[in-house]
C-alpha cells in the first residue's frame, strides 16, 4: 500500500480496505509512516468520516498496537465507566468504590485534566501520598485483592492513539467524532474491561454542547464496542452547570467522600445512583435496576462504598484517614467570594468558563506540561434556577495567590446570569442507550 | 499565530487572515513549519477550496518565497503562455518564435514531461546541444537580445511552491484547483510577465476531465492575474485527441519546425494562430485580432518565425541547423505500425493512455528522476471522424527497443475505437475567456 493512495480513498469517500489501515497505523507505531501523511489522513477523515467496519478496524489497530490486558484471572464481569469530561465531574470517585462494593471488579484507568476540564488522577493526587502509577501486574493485583484500582494510563497501552492524538492536538483534527471515538475505545478496550458504562457530557461546559453530536458520539462508541463484543450502555447527561457544588482537585475529591458519608449534592447523588446502578446490571450482580440502584444505596448507606475507597487509598500508597477526616486534604489559604449584583433567578452558567477560572487559578492545566494546585479551586454556591437575592454568594474562589483570584475572578465576569425569570433548568440525564 | 489555529479556521471555512498565510508560508519556506501541519492545511483547502482574497495571499506569499524577475529594462510587453499539460502539446516551439518575430518578448520558463504529459524542456533538449540551464541575468540578456528564452524553473524562483508540491504528491492534495491554480500562477508572476494566455486543456488526455472544471480552473487562474495587475487570456481547448501528429520529443520538436517552415498539421496551426494572435494583442502590437492573426501568418510565411528559433537555439547552445534539417534531430532506430484491425470511423482515442504508451517506450518519466529517450514517440495516423478502412495505419511506434515496443503496443490496446458512427469530432476551441 503507498499511504497516499489509501489517504486518496478516504478523500473520495471510498472504503478503506482493513489491512491498509492496519499498515497505516503499524507505521504510525513504529515511526515508519512520516507524520505528514498520517496529518493528510486524519484531515481527511475529518471531513468524510468513517464507516463502522473502518471504524472497527482503525480502533482494533490502535488497540493492538501496544498491550492488552487480561483480566480474565479476576473472576467477575469487569465494568468501568469512562466521562467525556466535564466541570465539576468527580463522579468516578464516588462511583467506583460502590460499585466494586458491590461485587462488580472495576479496573479504571483515568486521564488528567486539560483546558477547562479537570482529571480523575488529579483529583486523587490531592490525597496525601496516593499514588496514579502502577506497573500491569501491580494493577490486576489490586483489581483482584480491592475489586477497584484508579490509574493513570501506561505507556504500553494504545501507543498509537498517543502519538495520534498528538497530532490531532497540534493539526486540529480533534474534533472528529470516529477519531474521538476510537481513541477512547482503543484505550478501554486495552484495558480489559468486559462491558462499560459511557457519560457523554452534553452543554456549554462540554465538549459536545449539543444532544445531536453527543448522541452521535455516544452510538458510535456503543457501535464499536458492540462489534468488540463489549456491553456499553451510553448515558447522555447535562453539562450546562458544573456536576456538584465544588470545582478544583481536593474540593472534589472532598465532595465525593462526602457522598460516601451520605452527604453530598443531590445532582451529584442521582447521577451516582444512576450509573452505579447500570453498572451492576452490566456486571450480571442483578437484571433489576430498581434493585441495584437498591444496593448502591445500601452501599452507601452501610458506609461500605467509603470503606472501599479508603481500602483502595490506603492500597495505593495514600492516606485512608481522608475518608474520615476530609481536613487531611489540601485546602487553599484564602477564600474570596463573587455574590449576585442583583436579584432574580439563576438563568445560566458558562460553564466552561467556570472551568478556566479554576485552571487559573492553578487547579488545571493549560498545557500538559503544567502543574497543578491541588488545593485550589470553586464552591459553586447557586444552580440553574435558584432564587438569589441581591448579595446572594454565586461562588467561592480558593485561592493561593490574590493575583490568581484577581484573573480568575476577571474570567468569571458575567458567567453567572441572573434574570428576572428563565427556562425550566434542564434535566441531569437527557437519555440513556442501552 | 499557532499553525493549527489557521488550519482549524480552513477546516471551518473561516477566512484565513493574510497575515498568517504570509507566516505560514514562509514557515514551509524555511522549514520551520512542520510539514504535517503543511499537510493537514493542505487537505482543509482540499476541501474547503479559498476565496479569492486568500488564494491572492497564498500566491503572493509563494511567489515571495523566492526571486521574482525584473524584466523591466527589457521594452515592451512581456507576454508568456502556459499549457495546463496534454498529449502532443508541442505549441511552445513554434508559437514562442512566431510571436517573438511579432515584436513581443516572450520569457518562457517551462516544466518537464512527468506521466503521460510531455515537457517542453524534454522537446527542447531534443535539439543537439541545446541548454535550458541559464541563470537570470543570462536568462534577461536572451530576451532582450532575442526577444525570447525558453528555459527550465531556477531553484529560486517560488520555492515554497516546489516544497509545497512535493508534500501534495505525497498526501494526495494535488488534484485541488485553488491549490493547482496559485502553483501556476506563483511561478509565472515569479518569471517578470506582464500579460499571460492560458491553455487550459480539457479531455481524456488532460488533467480537466470536463469543461466545467476546466473553466473553473482557467477562471480561478484569470482571478489571481488580475489582482496581481497581470492581463491573462484563457483558452479552453479540447485533449480528447493528441495535438497535431506527433508523441515524443525529438518527433515533436520536428513538427513544430514543420509549422514554422509553413507545413505541419492544421489543428497544430490553428490552435498556433489563435494563441499568438491572443499574445500580439496582450502584447500591444496590434488591438485587432484579425490583423494580429495575419501577423503570425505573415511571420511563418516569411521564414521569421523559423528564423527566430534558429538564433535562440544558437542562443541557447544548440544546433540551430536542425531549423533547416530535421535529419539532425535524433531518430529512433525503428518502428512498427498498428493497424486498424476494422473499417469505420476513428470515434475515440484514449488520450491519457497514448501518453503513457509513449512514457513506455521512454519519451517520458514515470518519476521525476527518470531519463528520457529524445529519439523515441509515436505518431498518430488518424484523427476523431477520420474513415478508415480495415488495415489502415492509425499509430507509427518510433522505438530502440523491441521489448519496450511490446509493452508500448500492449498499451495501446483498445485506445483507438473504430465504429460504424461517432459523434461530431469536438471544437479546437471550446472557449476563450479574456
Amino acid at each position: 500500500m503507498r499511504p497516499q493512495d489509501l489517504i486518496r480513498k478516504k478523500r473520495d469517500a471510498q472504503e478503506m480496505p482493513v489491512a491498509d489501515i492496519k499498515e497505516f497505523l503499524a507505521g504510525v507505531s513504529d515511526g515508519t509512516l512520516p507524520d505528514y501523511q498520517a496529518a493528510a489522513l486524519l484531515m481527511a477523515i475529518y471531513f468524510q468520516g468513517m464507516t463502522d467496519s473502518e471504524l472497527s478496524a482503525w480502533t482494533e489497530a490502535m488497540l493492538r498496537s501496544g498491550r492488552v490486558l487480561d483480566l480474565s484471572s479476576i473472576p467477575g464481569v469487569k465494568v468501568d465507566k469512562h466521562s467525556t469530561g466535564g466541570v465539576g465531574d468527580k463522579i468516578s470517585l464516588c462511583l467506583a468504590p460502590l460499585v466494586a462494593a458491590c461485587g462488580v471488579p472495576v479496573p479504571m484507568i483515568s486521564g488528567r485534566g486539560l483546558g477547562h476540564t479537570g482529571g480523575t488522577l488529579d483529583k486523587l493526587e490531592a490525597i496525601p501520598g496516593f499514588s496514579t502509577n502502577m506497573d500491569v501486574p501491580g494493577f490486576i493485583e489490586a483489581v483482584e485483592q480491592v475489586n477497584m484500582a484508579l490509574i493513570g494510563q501506561t505507556d504500553d497501552l494504545a501507543p498509537a492513539d498517543r502519538k495520534l492524538y498528538a497530532l490531532r492536538d497540534v493539526t486540529s483534527t480533534v474534533e472528529s467524532i470516529p477519531l474521538i471515538s476510537s481513541s477512547i475505545m482503543s484505550k478501554k478496550l486495552a484495558e480489559g474491561m468486559d462491558a462499560l458504562v459511557l457519560d457523554v457530557k452534553v452543554g456549554n461546559g462540554a465538549f459536545m454542547k449539543d444532544l445531536a453530536t453527543a448522541r452521535e458520539l455516544a452510538e458510535t462508541m456503543q457501535g464499536i464496542g458492540r462489534r468488540a463484543g463489549k456491553r456499553v450502555t451510553a448515558f447522555l447527561s447535562d453539562m450546562n452547570q458544573p456536576l456538584g457544588r465544588e470545582v478544583g482537585n481536593a474540593n472534589e475529591t472532598r465532595e465525593a467522600i462526602e457522598i460516601l458519608r451520605g452527604e453530598g449534592p443531590g445532582d451529584l447523588l442521582d447521577l451516582t445512583l444512576q450509573l452505579g446502578a447500570e453498572m451492576l446490571v452490566l456486571g450480571q450482580i442483578t437484571p433489576d435496576q430498581d434493585e441495584a440502584t437498591q444496593r448502591i444505596r445500601d452501599a452507601r448507606g452501610s458506609g461500605a462504598g467509603l470503606q472501599k475507597l479508603a481500602q483502595c487509598i490506603e492500597r495505593q500508597g495514600g492516606d485512608p484517614r481522608v475518608c474520615d477526616d476530609v481536613s487531611l486534604l489540601p485546602a487553599a489559604a484564602e477564600t474570596r467570594t463573587v455574590k449576585a449584583a442583583r436579584a432574580g433567578v439563576l438563568a445560566s452558567v458558562a460553564t466552561e468558563q467556570v472551568g478556566i477560572a479554576g485552571m487559573i487559578l492553578g487547579a488545571g492545566r493549560k498545557h500538559v506540561t503544567d502543574p497543578v494546585d491541588h488545593s485550589v479551586g470553586l464552591t459553586i454556591c447557586a444552580r440553574l434556577g435558584d432564587e438569589l437575592s441581591e448579595g446572594d454568594p454565586l461562588v467561592v474562589l480558593h485561592h493561593n495567590d490574590a493575583a490568581k483570584a484577581d484573573a480568575a475572578e476577571a474570567a468569571l465576569e458575567g458567567v453567572f446570569t441572573v434574570a428576572d425569570d428563565c427556562e425550566p433548568p434542564p434535566p441531569l440525564i437527557y437519555e440513556v442507550l442501552r
